[in-house]
Protein backbone atom coordinates (compact mmCIF):
# COMPACT_ATOMS: atom_id res chain seq x y z
CA UNK A 1 0.00 0.00 0.00
CA UNK A 2 0.80 3.32 -0.66
CA UNK A 3 1.17 6.32 1.62
CA UNK A 4 1.80 10.04 1.46
CA UNK A 5 4.09 11.48 4.89
CA UNK A 6 3.98 15.36 5.36
CA UNK A 7 6.75 15.60 7.61
CA UNK A 8 7.63 18.76 9.91
CA UNK A 9 11.10 18.68 11.47
CA UNK A 10 11.08 21.84 13.77
CA UNK A 11 14.13 23.28 15.80
CA UNK A 12 13.72 22.94 19.62
CA UNK A 13 12.76 25.95 21.30
CA UNK A 14 15.50 28.19 22.02
CA UNK A 15 17.95 27.23 19.37
CA UNK A 16 19.09 29.50 16.99
CA UNK A 17 17.53 30.04 13.48
CA UNK A 18 18.71 32.60 11.54
CA UNK A 19 17.06 31.80 8.08
CA UNK A 20 14.18 32.79 10.29
CA UNK A 21 15.07 35.94 11.49
CA UNK A 22 16.53 37.05 7.97
CA UNK A 23 13.48 36.64 6.46
CA UNK A 24 11.27 38.08 9.32
CA UNK A 25 13.89 40.62 9.39
CA UNK A 26 13.38 41.47 5.19
CA UNK A 27 9.39 41.20 5.89
CA UNK A 28 9.29 43.87 8.43
CA UNK A 29 11.30 46.18 6.21
CA UNK A 30 8.34 45.62 3.68
CA UNK A 31 6.04 46.77 6.63
CA UNK A 32 4.88 43.73 7.80
CA UNK A 33 4.06 43.30 11.47
CA UNK A 34 5.88 40.11 12.17
CA UNK A 35 5.43 39.03 15.50
CA UNK A 36 7.30 35.38 14.95
CA UNK A 37 8.98 33.74 11.60
CA UNK A 38 10.25 29.95 11.48
CA UNK A 39 11.53 27.73 8.84
CA UNK A 40 11.31 24.47 9.37
CA UNK A 41 12.66 21.56 7.32
CA UNK A 42 9.36 19.86 5.57
CA UNK A 43 9.45 16.54 3.61
CA UNK A 44 6.56 15.24 1.43
CA UNK A 45 7.18 11.26 1.09
CA UNK A 46 5.38 9.01 -1.06
CA UNK A 47 6.15 5.43 -0.23
CA UNK A 48 5.45 2.05 0.07
CA UNK A 49 4.90 -0.06 3.01
CA UNK A 50 2.90 -2.43 5.23
CA UNK A 51 4.12 -0.34 8.36
CA UNK A 52 3.78 2.78 7.05
CA UNK A 53 4.05 4.09 10.91
CA UNK A 54 6.81 2.88 12.18
CA UNK A 55 8.66 3.19 9.08
CA UNK A 56 8.24 7.01 9.21
CA UNK A 57 9.00 7.22 12.61
CA UNK A 58 12.51 5.66 11.53
CA UNK A 59 13.22 7.58 8.84
CA UNK A 60 12.65 10.97 10.75
CA UNK A 61 15.16 9.15 13.76
CA UNK A 62 18.13 7.56 11.43
CA UNK A 63 18.26 10.41 8.59
CA UNK A 64 15.72 13.31 8.58
CA UNK A 65 15.72 14.60 11.83
CA UNK A 66 18.62 15.11 14.26
CA UNK A 67 17.07 14.42 18.18
CA UNK A 68 18.98 16.31 19.82
CA UNK A 69 18.41 19.71 18.34
CA UNK A 70 15.26 18.73 16.33
CA UNK A 71 11.35 17.79 17.22
CA UNK A 72 9.17 16.49 14.12
CA UNK A 73 5.67 15.69 13.43
CA UNK A 74 4.03 14.59 10.61
CA UNK A 75 0.46 13.11 8.91
CA UNK A 76 -0.02 10.14 6.91
CA UNK A 77 -2.15 9.55 3.97
CA UNK A 78 -2.82 6.35 2.41
CA UNK A 79 -2.91 6.98 -1.25
CA UNK A 80 -4.44 3.38 -1.94
CA UNK A 81 -3.24 0.83 -4.57
CA UNK B 1 -5.69 41.03 15.34
CA UNK B 2 -3.18 38.33 15.19
CA UNK B 3 -2.54 35.37 12.70
CA UNK B 4 -0.04 32.63 12.21
CA UNK B 5 0.34 31.40 8.66
CA UNK B 6 1.27 28.27 7.07
CA UNK B 7 3.20 28.66 4.10
CA UNK B 8 4.20 26.34 1.96
CA UNK B 9 6.14 26.73 -1.25
CA UNK B 10 6.72 24.72 -3.94
CA UNK B 11 9.03 24.14 -7.10
CA UNK B 12 6.79 23.77 -10.42
CA UNK B 13 6.42 20.48 -11.42
CA UNK B 14 9.30 19.26 -13.62
CA UNK B 15 11.68 21.38 -12.29
CA UNK B 16 14.81 20.11 -10.51
CA UNK B 17 15.08 19.22 -6.69
CA UNK B 18 17.92 17.77 -6.28
CA UNK B 19 18.04 18.27 -2.27
CA UNK B 20 14.73 15.85 -2.51
CA UNK B 21 16.39 13.53 -5.04
CA UNK B 22 19.41 12.74 -2.90
CA UNK B 23 17.74 12.80 0.36
CA UNK B 24 14.90 10.37 -1.73
CA UNK B 25 18.13 8.17 -2.42
CA UNK B 26 19.44 8.04 0.76
CA UNK B 27 16.27 6.56 2.07
CA UNK B 28 16.50 4.36 -0.85
CA UNK B 29 19.59 3.01 0.55
CA UNK B 30 18.19 2.45 3.83
CA UNK B 31 15.87 0.49 2.65
CA UNK B 32 12.40 1.85 2.52
CA UNK B 33 10.43 1.59 -0.85
CA UNK B 34 10.38 5.49 -1.75
CA UNK B 35 8.21 6.65 -4.73
CA UNK B 36 8.98 10.44 -4.21
CA UNK B 37 10.59 12.93 -2.28
CA UNK B 38 10.12 16.59 -2.15
CA UNK B 39 11.56 19.45 -0.16
CA UNK B 40 9.31 22.14 -0.50
CA UNK B 41 10.31 25.54 1.25
CA UNK B 42 7.88 26.02 4.57
CA UNK B 43 7.26 28.90 6.20
CA UNK B 44 5.12 29.29 10.02
CA UNK B 45 4.39 33.47 10.20
CA UNK B 46 2.75 35.20 13.26
CA UNK B 47 1.72 38.48 12.28
CA UNK B 48 -0.79 41.20 13.13
CA UNK B 49 -3.10 42.59 10.73
CA UNK B 50 -6.34 44.13 9.67
CA UNK B 51 -6.36 42.39 5.88
CA UNK B 52 -4.30 39.12 7.00
CA UNK B 53 -5.08 37.69 3.58
CA UNK B 54 -4.27 40.02 1.55
CA UNK B 55 -1.02 40.58 3.46
CA UNK B 56 0.28 36.76 2.78
CA UNK B 57 -0.54 36.98 -0.69
CA UNK B 58 1.79 40.10 -0.46
CA UNK B 59 4.75 38.47 1.34
CA UNK B 60 4.63 35.32 -0.96
CA UNK B 61 4.65 37.87 -4.10
CA UNK B 62 7.02 40.17 -3.08
CA UNK B 63 9.78 37.40 -1.15
CA UNK B 64 8.52 33.90 0.02
CA UNK B 65 7.91 32.54 -3.67
CA UNK B 66 9.28 33.42 -7.22
CA UNK B 67 6.21 33.36 -9.51
CA UNK B 68 8.50 32.17 -12.16
CA UNK B 69 9.76 28.95 -10.70
CA UNK B 70 7.27 28.53 -7.72
CA UNK B 71 3.84 27.87 -6.67
CA UNK B 72 2.13 28.60 -3.30
CA UNK B 73 -0.65 27.43 -1.02
CA UNK B 74 -1.06 28.45 2.80
CA UNK B 75 -3.46 28.01 6.01
CA UNK B 76 -4.50 31.12 7.79
CA UNK B 77 -5.49 30.55 11.67
CA UNK B 78 -6.65 33.66 13.75
CA UNK B 79 -4.54 33.81 17.19
CA UNK B 80 -7.20 36.40 19.11
CA UNK B 81 -6.10 39.05 20.99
Amino acid sequence: MKYKAKIIVRLKEGLNDPEGRVIGKALKNLGYKIEDLKVPKYFEVVFESDKPEKEVEEMCKRLLANPVIHTYEYQLEPLGE
